[in-house]
């Protein structure tokens, strides 16, 4: 069994592979340019934040689903420890263990393959054991701050949160758009809000997983076309699930990892930057959001942060 | 054994308890208002851009001195796995096990205590083995971004870097500032760089750690005196070690952290933006520099980034 | 709120306190002399072996109820390296994160304390995050080899499994005992079969742990009467839960681990053996029981072996 | 590069693949019957016993050479917890992060692959990320008793260990084996002295690693020819390393572990069982060794114990 010619008619109208070099590891990270940074800043007006990050916990979002992907589980190593003799100053220290995509995080492009071929045409078999993801690691990025662009659209569509099930489609997004008026462009980093978070946010783990509203599988061309730079949102697998093509699991994830080499983030809490968005009246902001630079790894936590 | 008087001294002039209220977790980040945002916002001209984290690796930055503050372990747990079956997307994933501050890092607030306290008044038992941080964790910082300014000592004097066992005094914090034609002000997170890190990125892991220069003693109350939010430098332990006032050890961390509620950063990579600093001719630029929240941590890695 | 009289007049005549000396840190164990263990080696006629150890796997027997105690993350940091070059022999290796008692395990004296004393009126402080357990830790055993004797309790009543709830009392191990013409005496592992293993062996995780029958409150006389050098059985929480006097949680571990110096098993696989006990037509073997040793833990995981 | 030929005749002659079927994953496990296991149990006359384990603490044996095999990281994520309400019963538990090797242990038979194949001839691509050793895994070994055999090659030259870089040779063990008038036969475990874990236990970590004595390549013939069941010794490598044949490195493992399916441990204390088997006049003994049971490991943790 292979992937359907659906997918493979969409992959070559989004394909950046050579785009920016045979030795690329940035995929449409090249699209943030000083020019793109530079109007970036320009959209803080108020010096407003909002975290987006969901906290590091051991109820965190994993529910046992994907094996190994396992919920941070941090623990004291020393606690008041007086190092240097008793009666001085104490210690406390902590260690963690997590899967790196058990969080609000970023895929990096390694994170999926296809037809034995990771971003830019490296073989799949560059990611081992031993080193992890030769090319396509999470660490090739660097740093990424840039234009956050929100699009609501839960609030576009006057509800709390997409039914679970529902596909984002490109229509979503020109509607989303249009309800913020915000144009995303070149470089921009797009938010999409299901609402999705707020089911972990109100404590139901395991609502908030599945069943889920997620991206349709038409949307990397909606983004590749607007020379997007990445993509994030608050739901645990991105995509819709299971998938509209019948048995094509994954294709947003294939598209734009693989064939666009645009990174994409999963579980960030849009919540109350959905809020602070329609207080300002404005759904473009400066957005910091570079992930941990955990050498060969295939994605990372992040603690991204919209400032207005 | 206890503190010495010199210590209670220095302490009662920078203390801030109670300062920004009883309850107050976030101690001198309450100087981060969003006038200084706005305004670090303005320090954004060219939009080049400089990440300071040091990557995360196995060979990462500790050496096995402290226990328990183990190097990152990332393993894979799925590689290239046809989750969906064969013929399909696959599907790669990792893991990490380390110490919270084997990495370059903020400490939290409660990462020391002294004489049964942490930041605020607040009993140093409430931090347990089950919870955490009940207080002062990390998690509490919720967002990093401001002015950021970079204190280049070792440029200033005309060197790689400060001699081992160089205690960096006000007098050196002068000396930077008025090279680099910079005022750090209320709100700014100061970055001094010593070029320590210099070694660690030359691939010497032991000769980074000790012996080292660090900040003296009278440093907090440089600090204190210009409303600064943040402090972080290129070293392991931040502070000149063994101490400059006998039986004193970790005087700076009880300051920062128990007496004035000022989280500082360490093992940061200062080394490139030094050059960028000197190429731009400015010392002075937006900071984003938002740690991980982990839930009652003691500190949390950090991938800060300048923007010029 | 205190613990109720009930459990001090049991304690106080079950207490072990001093009996082998103040620095003692074995209990029961001290029972096992070498003519035990002479006496055990003699049960071995056939040469027939029983493993009693769970398999160790992410899918172990832990729910996510006891925060912590994670199942068993085995993760490969090695696959087929070819270490020292191409054509050569090749390493596979792996890591693993896991609960100390996320397993069929042996708790450590130090795992409860009671009104600040652990076994032998040591502080229950002697325990910390730095060191772990400095007095009672899993390590103590050194190494841990006698007669063990099956209790049959549920093939004795004829049934699979004892129902949910059922506190195994001490006419059950009566009970058991005469079914198996077994006399428990000096220095013997006493294994007490519920059957509630074969619930998690049949792929039930979440009805393995609750509800489950589980000892009663006036067994740990009938241990101490009969001076048991340690006692396991086939189930999550050990005793009954919730407990037979209100407001009494854990008073088995409180009365084995703290008042008598006894180690107690947990989520030992005693399904085979009571089928090969059946067979063989007796209920006593020789037990190869001796614990991982973890220095300072409150448990470890063991690998139990029983020799007919 | 390929093995050479003097690899590919020793391999020859001790290949086992197929000898205990097509479908054998224990390989000379199966050597260990019911009458071997009798026979052992003859061997207890005093009821003495000795612990072959070394401690598992965070200043285990590894010492950073081996990436990714990291000493145990015991944390502690409940100390005192009193978790059923303020002055009852509490609990301490804890957790541990550990390479599987960091250990007393035995290799699996899936550790090391030559030319594609494991062990009875299965791919070594039947190893994954995703789900470990899918054969020749650990837990093949299920339980694990049997006679023990001490060849106290040190004590038999009459040293307190052999110096570093000694290949210990089939003349060597003879050696032992008539000094300690004992006759390595089916289904024993041969525990092989060299007095090198007598460094670590003096406390010198990096001394004890490399350089060190070790086996011979021409020893698993020796081993082939007395049907031993499986072979552990006192050193980190098990093997001579730099190899005695130019470009053969790890042939030992090779030979024992693919061709013979014979499992090998490493890192065993065998300091004071050389001492009691001096004092006890005999070097046979009953040996429990069975290593914990992970699912798909290459080598797990194990706490034997001779029972004399």
């Amino acid at each position: 069994m292979s992937l359907p010619p659906e997918f493979h008619e969409i992959a070559r109208r989004v394909n950046n592979w050579g785009r920016w070099g045979d030795d690329d590891e940035r995929g449409t990270l090249n699209l943030i340019d000083d020019k793109v940074v530079r109007a970036a800043a320009g959209e803080v007006r108020t010096g407003r934040r909002v975290g987006l990050a969901l906290p590091l916990r051991q109820d965190g979002v994993q529910t046992g689903i994907i094996p190994g992907r396992v919920n941070p589980l941090r623990t004291m190593t020393q606690i008041n420890q007086e190092v240097f003799g008793p009666g001085g100053v104490a210690v406390s220290d902590d260690t963690v263990t997590m899967g790196l995509q058990a969080a609000t995080h970023w895929d990096a492009l390694a994170h999926v393959s296809h037809s034995g071929r990771i971003y830019n045409g490296r073989p799949a078999g560059s990611i081992t054991a031993h080193g992890g993801a030769a090319h396509g690691g999470i660490e090739r990025v660097g740093h990424l701050v840039s234009r956050g662009v929100l699009l609501d659209v839960a609030r576009a569509k006057g509800v709390d949160r997409l039914p679970a099930g529902h596909p984002v489609t490109p229509e979503d997004l020109d509607e989303a758009a249009a309800f913020g008026r915000v144009e995303p462009g070149t470089g921009d980093i797009v938010l999409v809000r299901t609402g999705q978070a707020g089911i972990y946010l109100a404590g139901d783990r395991d609502g908030y997983g599945f069943p889920s509203p997620g991206l349709s599988v038409r949307t990397p061309e909606w983004f590749h076309a607007r020379s997007v730079a990445a993509v994030a949102n608050d739901t645990l697998a991105f995509e819709i699930v299971p998938p509209e093509i019948e048995n094509l699991w994954l294709p947003v994830h294939a598209l734009h990892l693989v064939e666009m080499g645009l990174i994409q983030g999963q579980n960030w809490d849009l919540e109350a930057l959905s809020g602070v968005c329609a207080d300002e009246g404005r759904y473009g902001f400066l957005l910091c959001a570079t992930p941990e630079p955990f050498t060969g790894a295939t994605g990372a936590p992040v603690a991204p942060v919209a400032v207005f």
